[in-house]
Protein backbone atom coordinates (compact mmCIF):
# COMPACT_ATOMS: atom_id res chain seq x y z
CA UNK A 1 0.00 0.00 0.00
CA UNK A 2 1.21 3.63 -0.80
CA UNK A 3 2.39 5.41 2.37
CA UNK A 4 0.56 8.79 2.49
CA UNK A 5 2.13 11.90 4.57
CA UNK A 6 -0.06 13.26 6.87
CA UNK A 7 0.10 16.23 4.82
CA UNK A 8 -1.44 14.20 1.74
CA UNK A 9 -3.83 12.78 4.09
CA UNK A 10 -5.08 16.04 5.20
CA UNK A 11 -5.37 17.54 1.88
CA UNK A 12 -7.39 14.89 0.08
CA UNK A 13 -9.67 14.27 3.58
CA UNK A 14 -10.37 18.31 3.52
CA UNK A 15 -10.71 18.51 -0.51
CA UNK A 16 -14.00 18.59 -2.08
CA UNK A 17 -13.80 17.67 -5.43
CA UNK A 18 -11.70 15.65 -7.81
CA UNK A 19 -10.89 15.07 -11.86
CA UNK A 20 -11.24 11.25 -12.61
CA UNK A 21 -8.78 10.48 -15.52
CA UNK A 22 -10.18 7.43 -17.63
CA UNK A 23 -9.14 5.65 -21.06
CA UNK A 24 -10.86 3.81 -23.31
CA UNK A 25 -9.25 0.63 -24.80
CA UNK A 26 -8.28 2.72 -28.05
CA UNK A 27 -6.62 4.83 -25.54
CA UNK A 28 -8.97 8.47 -25.87
CA UNK A 29 -8.63 10.22 -22.08
CA UNK A 30 -11.93 11.14 -20.62
CA UNK A 31 -12.11 13.43 -17.34
CA UNK A 32 -14.66 13.73 -14.88
CA UNK A 33 -15.53 15.89 -11.66
CA UNK A 34 -16.12 13.59 -9.25
CA UNK A 35 -16.55 13.35 -5.42
CA UNK A 36 -14.63 11.37 -3.32
CA UNK A 37 -13.49 9.42 -0.05
CA UNK A 38 -9.94 8.12 0.90
CA UNK A 39 -10.35 4.83 3.31
CA UNK A 40 -7.49 2.92 4.50
CA UNK A 41 -5.04 3.90 1.27
CA UNK A 42 -8.19 3.33 -1.23
CA UNK A 43 -10.21 5.90 -3.20
CA UNK A 44 -13.66 5.77 -3.41
CA UNK A 45 -16.11 7.82 -5.59
CA UNK A 46 -19.73 7.22 -6.55
CA UNK A 47 -21.63 6.94 -9.39
CA UNK A 48 -24.49 9.91 -9.28
CA UNK A 49 -27.91 8.62 -8.07
CA UNK A 50 -28.93 10.74 -10.36
CA UNK A 51 -27.64 9.99 -14.18
CA UNK A 52 -29.28 11.23 -16.86
CA UNK A 53 -29.28 7.11 -18.39
CA UNK A 54 -28.65 3.73 -17.43
CA UNK A 55 -25.40 4.63 -14.82
CA UNK A 56 -23.99 1.25 -16.24
CA UNK A 57 -23.52 3.05 -19.27
CA UNK A 58 -21.88 5.77 -18.01
CA UNK A 59 -18.52 6.54 -19.96
CA UNK A 60 -16.21 6.12 -17.07
CA UNK A 61 -17.04 2.98 -16.21
CA UNK A 62 -17.04 1.71 -19.92
CA UNK A 63 -13.78 2.80 -19.63
CA UNK A 64 -13.12 1.07 -16.88
CA UNK A 65 -13.92 -1.49 -17.59
CA UNK A 66 -12.01 -2.11 -20.99
CA UNK A 67 -8.98 -0.11 -18.83
CA UNK A 68 -8.86 -0.04 -14.93
CA UNK A 69 -5.68 2.15 -15.23
CA UNK A 70 -6.63 5.55 -14.08
CA UNK A 71 -5.78 9.11 -12.62
CA UNK A 72 -6.89 11.34 -10.00
CA UNK A 73 -6.20 14.66 -9.43
CA UNK A 74 -7.11 17.05 -6.85
CA UNK A 75 -6.12 20.26 -6.87
CA UNK A 76 -5.84 23.36 -5.23
CA UNK A 77 -6.31 26.93 -7.16
CA UNK A 78 -5.30 30.65 -5.58
CA UNK A 79 -4.93 33.62 -7.86
CA UNK A 80 -1.80 34.00 -5.33
CA UNK A 81 0.39 31.31 -7.63
CA UNK A 82 2.32 30.79 -4.54
CA UNK A 83 -0.36 28.86 -2.69
CA UNK A 84 -0.86 26.40 -6.47
CA UNK A 85 -0.71 22.76 -5.13
CA UNK A 86 -1.93 18.92 -6.60
CA UNK A 87 -2.25 15.94 -5.32
CA UNK A 88 -2.05 13.14 -8.34
CA UNK A 89 -2.79 9.75 -7.77
CA UNK A 90 -2.07 7.08 -10.30
CA UNK A 91 -4.09 3.80 -9.60
CA UNK A 92 -6.10 0.93 -10.95
CA UNK A 93 -9.95 0.93 -10.50
CA UNK A 94 -12.33 -1.69 -10.16
CA UNK A 95 -16.24 -0.91 -10.15
CA UNK A 96 -17.58 -2.14 -6.54
CA UNK A 97 -21.14 -3.03 -6.74
CA UNK A 98 -23.34 -4.77 -4.14
CA UNK A 99 -25.61 -7.54 -5.94
CA UNK A 100 -23.22 -8.43 -8.41
CA UNK A 101 -22.20 -11.90 -8.77
CA UNK A 102 -19.22 -12.20 -6.13
CA UNK A 103 -17.67 -15.06 -4.24
CA UNK A 104 -17.54 -12.70 -1.29
CA UNK A 105 -20.76 -10.74 -1.04
CA UNK A 106 -20.93 -10.06 2.58
CA UNK A 107 -17.31 -9.17 2.06
CA UNK A 108 -18.04 -6.39 -0.60
CA UNK A 109 -21.11 -5.58 0.94
CA UNK A 110 -19.38 -3.86 4.21
CA UNK A 111 -17.15 -1.92 1.83
CA UNK A 112 -19.84 -0.47 0.32
CA UNK A 113 -21.32 0.40 3.28
CA UNK A 114 -18.30 1.74 4.88
CA UNK A 115 -17.30 3.93 2.02
CA UNK A 116 -21.37 5.27 2.01
CA UNK A 117 -20.86 5.97 5.62
CA UNK A 118 -17.55 7.77 5.03
CA UNK A 119 -19.18 10.15 1.86
CA UNK A 120 -22.31 10.76 3.66
CA UNK A 121 -19.86 12.45 6.65
CA UNK A 122 -17.66 14.52 4.21
CA UNK A 123 -20.70 15.58 2.34
CA UNK A 124 -23.76 16.54 4.04
CA UNK A 125 -25.38 17.07 0.62
CA UNK A 126 -26.41 12.99 0.28
CA UNK A 127 -28.89 14.17 3.11
CA UNK A 128 -31.18 15.51 0.16
CA UNK A 129 -29.01 13.82 -3.03
CA UNK A 130 -29.75 9.97 -3.36
CA UNK A 131 -26.57 8.16 -2.96
CA UNK A 132 -26.71 5.27 -5.58
CA UNK A 133 -29.66 3.16 -6.78
CA UNK A 134 -31.54 0.30 -4.49
CA UNK A 135 -27.60 -1.25 -4.26
CA UNK A 136 -24.46 0.39 -4.22
CA UNK A 137 -22.14 1.62 -7.03
CA UNK A 138 -18.44 2.60 -6.33
CA UNK A 139 -15.44 3.10 -8.19
CA UNK A 140 -12.74 1.97 -6.20
CA UNK A 141 -9.25 2.95 -6.77
CA UNK A 142 -6.03 1.11 -5.70
CA UNK A 143 -3.37 3.90 -4.93
CA UNK A 144 -0.20 2.77 -7.35
CA UNK A 145 1.71 5.96 -7.05
CA UNK A 146 1.29 9.36 -5.40
CA UNK A 147 2.75 12.60 -6.51
CA UNK A 148 1.79 16.25 -4.61
CA UNK A 149 3.21 19.55 -5.51
CA UNK A 150 3.38 22.81 -4.24
CA UNK A 151 1.50 23.59 -0.85
CA UNK A 152 0.97 20.16 -0.18
CA UNK B 1 -14.99 23.68 -36.01
CA UNK B 2 -17.73 23.42 -32.75
CA UNK B 3 -19.83 25.96 -32.47
CA UNK B 4 -20.06 27.28 -28.80
CA UNK B 5 -23.11 28.80 -26.66
CA UNK B 6 -22.03 32.03 -25.18
CA UNK B 7 -22.91 30.81 -21.94
CA UNK B 8 -20.12 28.19 -22.80
CA UNK B 9 -17.94 30.80 -23.76
CA UNK B 10 -18.46 32.93 -21.00
CA UNK B 11 -17.67 30.14 -18.70
CA UNK B 12 -14.34 28.90 -20.24
CA UNK B 13 -13.14 32.85 -20.48
CA UNK B 14 -14.17 33.19 -17.03
CA UNK B 15 -12.65 30.45 -15.91
CA UNK B 16 -9.50 30.28 -14.59
CA UNK B 17 -8.16 26.65 -14.25
CA UNK B 18 -9.11 23.32 -16.42
CA UNK B 19 -8.10 19.66 -16.00
CA UNK B 20 -6.08 18.30 -18.87
CA UNK B 21 -6.22 14.61 -19.67
CA UNK B 22 -4.31 12.79 -22.13
CA UNK B 23 -3.21 9.36 -22.09
CA UNK B 24 0.08 7.59 -23.33
CA UNK B 25 0.61 4.81 -26.29
CA UNK B 26 -0.62 2.49 -23.60
CA UNK B 27 -3.54 3.92 -22.69
CA UNK B 28 -2.85 5.08 -19.56
CA UNK B 29 -4.34 8.58 -18.74
CA UNK B 30 -2.95 11.27 -16.82
CA UNK B 31 -4.15 14.27 -15.68
CA UNK B 32 -2.73 18.18 -14.70
CA UNK B 33 -4.09 21.21 -13.47
CA UNK B 34 -3.61 24.13 -16.28
CA UNK B 35 -4.38 27.95 -17.33
CA UNK B 36 -5.59 27.97 -20.96
CA UNK B 37 -7.43 30.39 -23.25
CA UNK B 38 -9.91 30.44 -25.58
CA UNK B 39 -9.22 31.34 -29.25
CA UNK B 40 -11.13 31.06 -32.26
CA UNK B 41 -12.57 27.59 -31.54
CA UNK B 42 -8.82 26.36 -29.85
CA UNK B 43 -7.85 25.90 -26.68
CA UNK B 44 -4.38 26.78 -26.01
CA UNK B 45 -2.66 25.89 -22.16
CA UNK B 46 1.27 26.86 -21.88
CA UNK B 47 3.97 24.88 -20.63
CA UNK B 48 4.79 26.30 -17.05
CA UNK B 49 7.80 28.74 -17.43
CA UNK B 50 9.64 26.67 -14.23
CA UNK B 51 9.45 23.38 -14.80
CA UNK B 52 10.96 20.61 -12.37
CA UNK B 53 13.01 18.78 -15.55
CA UNK B 54 13.14 19.73 -19.06
CA UNK B 55 9.96 20.98 -20.17
CA UNK B 56 10.35 18.90 -23.34
CA UNK B 57 10.32 15.58 -21.25
CA UNK B 58 7.13 16.61 -19.51
CA UNK B 59 4.90 13.19 -18.99
CA UNK B 60 1.67 15.38 -20.77
CA UNK B 61 3.71 16.67 -24.25
CA UNK B 62 5.32 13.35 -24.63
CA UNK B 63 2.00 11.55 -23.84
CA UNK B 64 0.27 13.91 -26.89
CA UNK B 65 3.38 13.27 -28.92
CA UNK B 66 1.80 9.22 -28.79
CA UNK B 67 -1.51 10.16 -29.16
CA UNK B 68 -2.83 13.11 -29.68
CA UNK B 69 -6.39 12.67 -28.34
CA UNK B 70 -6.72 14.56 -25.19
CA UNK B 71 -9.43 15.76 -22.78
CA UNK B 72 -10.11 18.85 -20.63
CA UNK B 73 -12.30 19.59 -18.12
CA UNK B 74 -13.57 22.96 -16.57
CA UNK B 75 -15.85 22.39 -13.57
CA UNK B 76 -17.45 24.75 -11.20
CA UNK B 77 -17.92 23.25 -7.82
CA UNK B 78 -20.01 24.81 -4.77
CA UNK B 79 -21.68 23.30 -1.91
CA UNK B 80 -24.91 24.03 -3.15
CA UNK B 81 -25.25 21.24 -4.98
CA UNK B 82 -27.59 22.58 -7.49
CA UNK B 83 -24.91 25.06 -8.80
CA UNK B 84 -22.57 22.41 -9.78
CA UNK B 85 -21.45 22.49 -13.49
CA UNK B 86 -18.86 21.82 -15.99
CA UNK B 87 -17.65 21.81 -19.67
CA UNK B 88 -16.25 18.88 -21.06
CA UNK B 89 -13.87 18.92 -24.28
CA UNK B 90 -12.70 16.08 -25.96
CA UNK B 91 -9.87 17.48 -28.47
CA UNK B 92 -7.10 16.53 -30.83
CA UNK B 93 -3.78 18.08 -29.41
CA UNK B 94 -0.72 19.56 -31.46
CA UNK B 95 2.65 21.15 -29.57
CA UNK B 96 3.06 24.42 -30.67
CA UNK B 97 6.71 25.54 -30.51
CA UNK B 98 8.43 28.36 -32.00
CA UNK B 99 11.51 27.60 -33.29
CA UNK B 100 10.94 24.38 -33.95
CA UNK B 101 11.08 23.01 -37.83
CA UNK B 102 8.06 24.26 -39.40
CA UNK B 103 7.19 24.90 -42.96
CA UNK B 104 5.13 27.78 -42.13
CA UNK B 105 7.07 29.66 -39.13
CA UNK B 106 5.92 32.91 -39.57
CA UNK B 107 2.41 31.78 -39.38
CA UNK B 108 3.37 29.79 -36.21
CA UNK B 109 5.20 32.42 -34.78
CA UNK B 110 2.08 34.71 -34.92
CA UNK B 111 -0.19 32.13 -33.31
CA UNK B 112 1.82 31.59 -30.39
CA UNK B 113 2.69 35.80 -30.07
CA UNK B 114 -1.11 35.90 -29.63
CA UNK B 115 -1.93 33.07 -27.32
CA UNK B 116 0.70 34.24 -25.33
CA UNK B 117 -0.71 37.84 -25.31
CA UNK B 118 -4.39 36.27 -24.57
CA UNK B 119 -2.86 34.68 -21.53
CA UNK B 120 -1.27 37.26 -19.90
CA UNK B 121 -4.82 39.49 -20.28
CA UNK B 122 -6.48 36.64 -19.07
CA UNK B 123 -4.07 35.82 -16.15
CA UNK B 124 -2.39 38.93 -14.57
CA UNK B 125 0.15 36.27 -12.75
CA UNK B 126 2.57 36.38 -15.85
CA UNK B 127 3.56 39.98 -14.78
CA UNK B 128 5.98 38.06 -12.66
CA UNK B 129 5.94 34.46 -13.76
CA UNK B 130 8.00 33.26 -16.77
CA UNK B 131 5.59 32.42 -19.44
CA UNK B 132 8.00 29.48 -21.24
CA UNK B 133 10.90 29.95 -22.37
CA UNK B 134 13.02 31.60 -24.85
CA UNK B 135 11.00 30.52 -27.58
CA UNK B 136 7.05 29.89 -26.88
CA UNK B 137 5.72 26.10 -26.23
CA UNK B 138 2.18 25.93 -25.65
CA UNK B 139 -0.59 22.76 -26.36
CA UNK B 140 -3.06 23.56 -28.91
CA UNK B 141 -6.44 21.79 -28.87
CA UNK B 142 -8.71 21.95 -31.47
CA UNK B 143 -12.11 21.18 -30.40
CA UNK B 144 -13.52 18.04 -31.70
CA UNK B 145 -16.67 17.98 -29.27
CA UNK B 146 -18.22 19.79 -26.31
CA UNK B 147 -20.45 19.14 -24.06
CA UNK B 148 -21.30 20.65 -20.93
CA UNK B 149 -24.04 20.15 -18.21
CA UNK B 150 -25.48 21.63 -14.88
CA UNK B 151 -25.44 25.88 -14.52
CA UNK B 152 -23.58 26.31 -18.02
Amino acid sequence: MIALTLDQSRFLDAARVGALATADGDGHPHVVPVVFVLDSGRIYTPIDGKPKRDPSGLRRLRNIRENPRVSLLVSWYEEDWARLGFVLIRGTAMILESGSADSRPAKKEAECRSAEALLREKYPQYEKVPLGGPGCLFIRITLDQLTSWGII
